[in-house]
């Protein structure tokens, strides 16, 4: 037994072997974030996966000639995750962003002064059919631990009537892109306006910053609603292949790509698909995500299988986190932020 | 003991417990669909849900007044679903088509004589980084464990822009409906003109059976791709919102309204939704998703939280099936037919 | 496009490529379950893996010289699958059967009289904590969507103490497999004696049938609650490695092995691990699982695994059906019994 | 629209509802992990949850009268979890510890000297056949994304063989605790003989802290079937239910109880169970798990569930965190060392 206190064992000699052995990892209290995601790496499973993600991140941030997509899908931004995304975007680290017509409505909704709610303290564990049908009398609704008063909706209207759709009527057809920046503008304006303490957004970032939104499902929304509902009383309409220019002009014009996936749906597969059209593919890739890959469906696809499509690069860096986003994303940022700044 | 024979005890006297105590599913070779489904509804979990999905779905089916919407997500049709789905349409099961571009677009490369390939025997658990390395130089898409040559792509490409984008094209700007029908269409007679044996499929089927397809996220897809590169040399483009205009008027008109939601995703959302701006909502809503209602995304959303947003009556019928699309929606398609055909 | 009918393209010279290509499944009212499932052999996604498990089972069954060990985790006696496991015993299906002891607990409350309840009409999305602080309030115990009355666990009590600790407490200390053979004993008298319509379960089935059950976390249980409070008073014991000899020797006997693994914990793992100390291995291997392999837990791991570790033989047959097993192992069963009797 | 910067909407009246509204999570390169959690509490969905479950766990920790009951599922030890569990036992933080065979197999095999090893660099998606084939040629068994040589396991014989089974022999028949307490400290004085830098583990640290271990499934693992076998030649054997008295006696003599429950299994059941042969029930509740609710089983059950069993006080606090524990566990741990030391 001499021999094993340096594992005496040689490892066959593949490349898949010529790593250092597994650790523990090791916690204590007051250790910053980042030093936690450096424990992760010496352990397995998903804890692996996190530390590859933000040490992928990192190098896609701190790689200057690198134009980093980010994409937005499901309900982040009335489950908590808007301050992360403005952050993000104002700091520089998000060059287009793609995102939900959901995200886009209770960014809105913020910006002008409504609020999201927790629901019961014991959120998680109080879904059943009564309970949702006293929501609906209380004209109160439901994102699952989340709650949104629908009078904040009556206000979002008044807001687009207001202030964003008139200026695009003028142009007749507009882009996605177009109402985007118009709505971040807007946003960006009442919230000044009204003293609101609040950031003003990711839209409003998203304006200030230059930085364009793609929302390809738009009409898949309240937002998209009210929009339909301007244009059947104005000249009003929106144009659904006119933001894949820009977008695709940005992938090919990019000396490197990269890529963070923050869930799945159509923001995903709309960020990896402007590569199918450009001659080069994205050379980092980090998705989120709680689908696992044996549902077949998009959202959970592995970045190894958009490979296959010419979405990555051969050699492209990329890796899956399986978790919640509300969870992964801060953890994904924090490590990364404190790598490189 | 002697009277435990007949269970003796009493549950408390509250509404849920006023039912028959569950029973042993019991199943034999050669039993029939709907008979293994009604063994369902003696078990509990997820058997439980299946034998009350069929329950509605059959009834929806059976209701002559009910408008019947059906959304379809992910990438149903290259996974096999596709006869199942035309076959619905042509028996005059479904009155709207709510779809993804990835959907049309394998649908039409298999009308034009297209195939999709199993992927290797072992489907499922090969899905390493090398393969799909290898795949990506030997011009093979990968969905999953399905596998696609891109040369149908360019097949894809000749035939929408020989048969469909030009009589489309004269008409300006169109609504993404038409685009779905005139590809429907197109599929049909070149189906018929080849002599493809196969069926020409679902978006064929609707057209022949004057059914709408709407597409929301149309520009997220290769049929998206390619429509936006042929309005970059023409005058052909698609307006985003045309189509709430048809499909709110159906569901405005719809003397009992019912959903059958295959997936999640963008159409699921939309035809939800139509509801919020209609006086109505569905009275019946079976859905079939792999998302957990934990992951706090639309797609697993279940449909009690979709009644606290008025998209269901509050006294509707609902239900979810946990599991996989391609086992779930034969099943509960075989045991709908057999009860009402 | 004259070629592309008979699709043309040739898929490249490998042997996971030697396929048929995908089909599309097709249902209709009336069809068997049989007939289903050999649809879904037409299909991608969940649908290949159970046409492909269904298949792999039928020839287990078939195969006269395979031992077939079954494992059963979790509640599936209190959640209906009771008769479907008793038929497969008394119908010579299973040579042995490794369990859990909330199994035989729930399978002997049904084989004295005892009733388990559907939950409110709409199970499953029911699960709030004032809910359960009722159930507590009125003694009804949870399952998910299913309740049992407390009551039936003091007529368990007195079943096992009247009619089966006494005739062990002779022996001393015995075996797990002798507690479940003589559990079975007392519930297949009782069970006559009582006049209980319903089938005697799970354990007299095997009782009766002679087969072997295994329940290596027995004292995990409320039968193995009441186990250790017995053998406070007593000189009864279990011993806790006995089983493992007639196991191991029942695969060391067996010319060809196969296994049906429905769910994953300690019963998965106990049924596959008996060949670490066995020459041979699986020769068949079918899983039913909910836990995605991305857990890196034991019961989601795929059966290619547990060939590293030399459980299954490099040439198995093996494949997972990821999905619920209160839906999948019905269907499973009446394909395989469709295709074999 | 002068009211709404202060939201102007009343919440309806009710318990639920008088929560502070939903903010925005912040982060920053730097931040502690316990400010990350803070961060976490203003966000929604499984975020929330985490908040939460940090709050919980660092007072059940705070709180001197609490016995703290921990259970740890699976193959924690082997992918990483090893000195997270090790340092909560030296430090004072676990009064009793429930786990599987798997974890002390690991263990022990680490503390003698061997090492796990991180599976090729793009693990997670590396998992055909063909691949597990060529480990079982090369011996090396695989758990997910970790890898293990088999000749450890000659090794981890001779330890047991050597200084494990020999001093329980004398006693004959002993608990399982007994045979986890030898382990430990097998493991210890080897560990401590041999100069292994790394901590000497889980059961050391138990032995040394005198902190129970209980693993009711011990058959059920490498360590198990080496006892197994020993018993074959020895009057050695293991008492199944032995060890359930001085765990009944801990919950019993408990003023206050809480449990930590890492993964599900049977560890997490034995681990609430022994509360249904005891006046009270937790107080506090802590689980992390990757299965939902829906799959009907024990391991995604929610602590609501346990609750209608009398398991949890009714008025206890608790909650779930779902997702992947080798992520979850050192994320609560740190902040809830952060929060207390």
């Amino acid at each position: 037994m001499s021999d094993h206190d340096d594992d005496g064992y040689e490892m066959p000699d593949r490349e898949e072997f010529q790593h250092d052995p597994l650790g523990h990892a090791e916690v204590r209290g007051g250790m910053t974030v980042g030093e936690l995601v450096e424990q992760y790496g010496h352990a397995g499973i998903g804890a692996a996966d996190v530390h590859e993600a933000a040490d992928i991140y990192a190098e896609m941030l701190a790689d200057d000639d690198c134009t980093v997509f980010m994409s937005l899908a499901g309900a982040m931004v009335p489950t908590g995750m808007r301050k992360v995304v403005s952050d993000l975007i104002r700091d520089g680290y998000v060059d287009a962003l793609v995102t939900t017509g959901a995200n886009l409505t209770h960014d809105a909704i913020e910006a002008i002064g409504g609020k999201h709610h927790h629901g019961a303290e014991h959120h998680g564990e109080k879904t059943e059919r009564e309970h949702d049908e006293t929501l609906r009398d209380e004209e109160v609704d439901r994102i699952y631990n989340v709650y949104l008063p629908q009078e904040h909706f009556a206000l979002f209207e008044s807001h687009l009537r207001d202030e964003v759709f008139p200026a695009l009527e003028a142009e007749g057809t507009v882009s996605i892109a177009d109402l985007c920046r118009e709505l971040g503008r807007a946003n960006s304006e009442v919230n000044d306006r009204e003293g609101v303490e609040e950031d003003a957004g990711v839209a409003a970032a998203a304006y200030e910053s230059d930085v364009p939104i793609y929302c390809p499902a738009v009409q898949d929304s309240v937002l998209g609603l009210q929009a339909w509902m301007y244009s059947q009383t104005s000249s009003f309409s929106l144009d659904a292949l006119a933001d894949m220019t820009p977008l695709t002009d940005l992938a090919y014009d990019a000396d490197t790509a990269g890529c963070l996936l923050v869930g799945g749906g159509v923001p995903k597969n709309f960020t990896l698909q402007t590569m199918l059209v450009t001659p080069g593919a994205y050379d980092y890739g980090v998705q989120i995500t709680m689908d696992p890959a044996a549902t077949g469906g998009l959202s959970g696809a592995t970045l190894d299988e958009a490979r296959s499509w010419g979405k990555l690069e051969k050699d492209a860096r990329n890796t899956t986190v399986l978790g919640d986003a509300t969870i992964m994303l801060p953890l994904l940022v924090a490590a990364a932020r404190e790598r490189i700044e």
